[in-house]
């Protein structure tokens, strides 16, 4: 009888015992340990290798190919590939990260989420045979016998790009390339040597205030680099109807548009590939939120009929389309992948929120709220999701707030007042001087003047006070939160009364939205809230409960994830399953148009009071400005 | 027991007996005439319309549903929906050209061939519901609802152009629309109206020295103008090496070479479109063939390593191109389809020729010849095929030849020399006064020049003759064709010295061609020849087996059959499972490099003699001669 070795696998600690001569790969499938092995053993892919933490001496020795893979991978030297390497005694092995099939990453903190990495695009490195007068196979079919071989790929297409470009990348690289597989149908790049390492993919939020880019990593789903820019079609109006209405009066008011955002997305992708040290052209896909007149615009379809009823969008399910024929700089074949919207403005940007936070995976009440210029609200749980889109305006992005600004150095982030003095503390981003508040401070601002006693649970200022902070400057109410002297533009920084108005219209929309959607679903109460939104740092969950940007629930029922739709954007650039989620999602949530729902107005006017007009809905506010003054 | 009605289809005469109440659709299948319905008795595809010779009044009444289609389609009085009409008496149906499901066509006389229509791209007419608040589905959505519906049309994918001009489309034509569905999986293109019947598509053939296109209805295959130029590279190159030469030596010579042809065809397309009434963005696909280099310009594709060993090809197989990528006029979201090539020279051009004259389907061993300034040969049946291509030049053409021209009003095509008088009898296009030669003519007078005994079998001119159409100007001997004054050029049309020898190198190369491939499959003769040839009028058989273009074989089994790559083209364009034969065929047809084969320079030296130096391969040549003679 043959005898039998023991194997372990780190960092799972899974192991078995096996009869000597055991391949590491058939081992590791025996336990359950999920190592990649693309080529299923033919030495071709190198995904296997592992790391020989003990019994280096066990094993069988190195030959010529695999020692060939692993140079090509700049392997150490204790590593091995589990596919070839068999074992006549004890061993541990640890399994590296870029090793295990099946990989999950988790995408944000705060709100765990681990998605399987399966990216659209894949490359499979190729060492294909040099044609002569006996071997004159034409270079694709060359490349499809290879895929075929080495990786058991059935027919692909191939981008006419690509075609074109073959010819020169096989015969300057000695025909040893790397191919890059769309959706498994299509090549839509080839580069010389290995790179079969390098595959990196942009996600982008497109905001009606704020831009933002996230160059990835596909293989890890790693950040590489960030980028945001305002909006630069800002220029023609802030919010989407005033775009719309532009694109409608002028021949040319699309185009325009389109070319604003298309330029900016050019300037993201540039600044994330000189920060992350790559080209432009090695960004083989994009993915795309935002909401449905961002959508339009971007994809340089008149916007007009979303804007009249009965509000229809010329699509809502998920679209793929060359980067080429939208203008994007990434690599020729690449394809940009725009998600789908659900309905009137709700959009792709809203799915994104839905991908990255799973409500429709809860059994608890959820009310996802997602602020921006247009805010999106959605509500429910596995059994049935409804949402509504409520036009909150800019300010909560430092927009039509005097003092408003981007979440850079210098703005304030967190704000808290005195109730005796009157007097503030505050932090900016970077420890910087201030110069001026972002959309946390912004909320933390007027939480804390409403609870100084500063503005009143109406809105209004109350100048029966006795501080130099609260003044009038030609007529208008204000309070300082910054002399001049302590910041870095010279003057006082300061809420104002039109400040305070701005903020309720916005949290006045959010909040009647939330209040809708819970009397469609008929729940009293939610179980859980989640926030969202691209305006910068993390809003302060006490100060939300105050001024009741979100319904009554118990704080720590409060979880602020930051940009959902970024991650959103992120997740589809990494997972296959989750964009064909995200399109069977689209298609269930049900739609409440807020603009034509019977209470819209009344909730609205309700809920542009502190916390909120009807005060039993709010059973907890006493105990939470409590929580704030004991912290 | 319920009565039973005779009812006869014509024209095929079909005959049945049924149950009183059957629907003549139901009549047709049982019988086995094939009528034509989509929409299976949906009432939305009016295909199945059928007129009725006798028994009018024994049919059921014409419903409103059945009147709209009807009027729709602009139908006579005797028409009625198949689908929905039943019979309660005898009646005799006629089934329209335009209803026969499966419908052949003959896609040229003398060599017939008949293919069943199946385009690539169909045309479907939706009437849509409107959307109303309560039924706010997207444009793209409804649309592939109505698909499903109306067609049973699974989910198809749209083009992004397609996709931007959707929702102005649907509304300005009160959601009234005819959809382009490319191979049964994307929208290509959607027009407002009802537009099923009007589908057109430009196939293309792309000769180094001439560029023909044709414009043929998708639904019946006929050709509906025709236009040709010559081939706009010629200003870089005569034949294709030297374009090569070109494209390698200057940075934008490809550029160049491309954006010529790329301009030729917007003209062609342009021309033949203006001709038929049409707008270019009507043509919804475009089919390509031509040989390896023209196929790699045209898809500017470097050609540089198809002239250099092992002269292998981007790709062999077909090939669909977004129009717009390539620069062509036609609809927007329209394909190019480029046939398969085999390898070396023998490009699409030469596939095209194969689906053409299916020689893969005969028993007889067939030579077919397409004779261009690359020639391309191929030899074989059934069993196997092989292949070459001839470096022929350009001169069968008309150019290089000193009085050569194009096929067009003024060109002498047919010659006939008195070996008495040595006197010529001409016939020119149009029967206009003469300009010049085409490639037919040229055939001609070269055959009777060595008939009449005024060019020996060497080529070389007897000047011992005594005649004044016999002569030398500047020490080169000539022959007078036409004298100035029968002209509308003024000058004497001769024939020279040097124009013998080009026609000798012509006819050597192709005839070389030939034979050698007949050496390879070891036949001592064929059984049929084809000539094909984009380069004018079709040749005489007896010219060309006088002067030995084609190797010996009976007269009567010699099929002149004109632009038969040109007739590929089209067959691609009507049939998609010719394409499927294309890509097949392309792949299992043995190439011969001739350059490199052994005996092509003693083949070529020996093949360039009228009819051959190897007399014994000609045995009927005193035959064919009398058989001139006796005309």
């Amino acid at each position: 009888m043959a005898s039998k070795h023991k194997i372990i696998f780190q960092p799972e600690g899974k192991r078995g015992e096996f009869v000597e001569g055991t391949t590491i790969l058939d081992a590791a499938r025996d336990v359950g340990v999920d190592i990649e092995a693309i080529c299923g053993g033919k030495l071709t892919c190198g995904k296997c290798q592992v790391i020989i933490e003990q019994g280096m001496e066990n094993l069988s020795p190195v030959t010529d190919d695999e020692k060939r893979l692993l140079d090509r991978r700049k392997a150490g030297k204790n590593y091995r590939l589990a596919c070839v390497t068999k074992f006549y005694g004890d061993v541990v092995v640890y399994v590296p990260e870029e090793s295990r099939g099946g990989e999950q990453i988790i995408l944000k903190e705060g709100v765990e989420l681990s998605v399987a990495i399966n990216p659209a695009v894949k490359k499979y490195y190729l060492e294909l045979p040099k044609p002569h007068l006996k071997d004159d196979l034409g270079d694709f079919e060359r490349v499809l016998a290879a895929l075929r071989e080495d990786y058991g790929i059935g027919d692909v297409e191939i981008d006419y790009e690509v075609l074109r470009k073959m010819p020169d990348v096989l015969r300057d690289s000695d025909w040893k390339v790397t191919v890059s597989i769309w959706n498994d149908k299509e090549i839509i790049d080839i580069q010389p040597g290995y790179k079969a390492e390098e595959s990196y993919g942009l996600a982008v939020d497109i905001g009606t205030t704020t831009v933002v880019g996230y160059l990835t990593d596909l293989r890890t789903g790693k950040v590489m680099a960030v980028d945001s820019m305002m909006n630069p079609q800002v220029t023609y109006g802030e919010d989407v109807m005033s775009r719309i209405t532009y694109a409608m009066q002028y021949e040319d008011g699309l185009e325009k548009l389109n070319q604003k955002i298309v330029d900016g997305l050019n300037k993201i992708l540039e600044n994330v590939c000189r920060e992350a040290g790559i080209s432009t052209e090695e960004v083989c896909e994009m993915t795309v939120v935002g909401n449905t007149g961002m959508h339009h615009i971007f994809l340089k379809i008149n916007p007009q009929h979303i804007a009249i009823a009965p509000y229809v969008p010329a699509l809502h399910c998920s679209h793929d389309v060359k980067a080429r024929d939208l203008g994007l700089n990434i690599t020729k074949g690449g394809y940009v992948h725009v998600l789908p919207i659900e309905a009137g403005w709700v959009g792709a940007d809203n799915v994104a929120v839905l991908i990255a936070t799973e409500p429709y995976n809860q059994e608890e009440m959820c009310l996802v709220i997602d602020i921006g210029t247009n805010g999106e609200i959605v509500l429910g749980n596995r059994e049935k999701l409804v949402s509504c889109s409520a036009a909150a305006g800019p300010a909560l992005e430092g927009a039509h707030i005097k003092h408003g600004m981007r979440a850079a150095t210098g703005a304030i982030e967190k704000i808290r007042i005195d109730p005796e003095t009157l007097e503030p503390e505050y932090k900016t981003i970077g420890n910087a001087p201030p110069r001026g508040i972002c959309g946390s401070g912004i909320i933390d601002a007027a939480a804390e003047l409403y609870r100084a006693g500063i503005v009143k649970k109406n809105g209004r200022f109350n100048l029966d006070l006795d501080s130099p902070r609260v003044r009038e400057v030609d007529g208008t109410p204000e309070y300082v939160i910054a002399w001049a002297d302590e910041t870095s533009i010279g003057h006082d920084i300061v809420m104002t009364q039109k400040d305070i108005r701005e903020i309720q219209l916005a949290k006045g929309a959010m909040c009647a939205g939330a209040h809708i959607l819970m009397k469609e679903l008929d729940v009293e109460h939610v179980d859980r809230v989640i926030v969202a939104g691209a305006f910068g740092n993390y809003i302060d969950k006490i100060s939300a409960l105050i001024i009741g940007l979100v319904p009554d629930v118990p704080v720590e029922r409060i979880e602020s994830v930051g940009n959902a739709a970024g991650v959103g954007a992120r997740i589809a650039l990494i997972s296959r399953e989750k964009r064909e989620e995200a399109n069977r999602i689209a298609r269930n949530v049900e739609h409440i148009k807020l603009a034509v729902h019977p209470s819209f107005e009344k909730e609205f006017s309700m809920a542009m009071y502190f916390p909120h007009m009807d005060r039993k809905r709010y059973p907890s506010h006493e105990e939470v400005l409590k929580m704030r003054g004991a912290e």
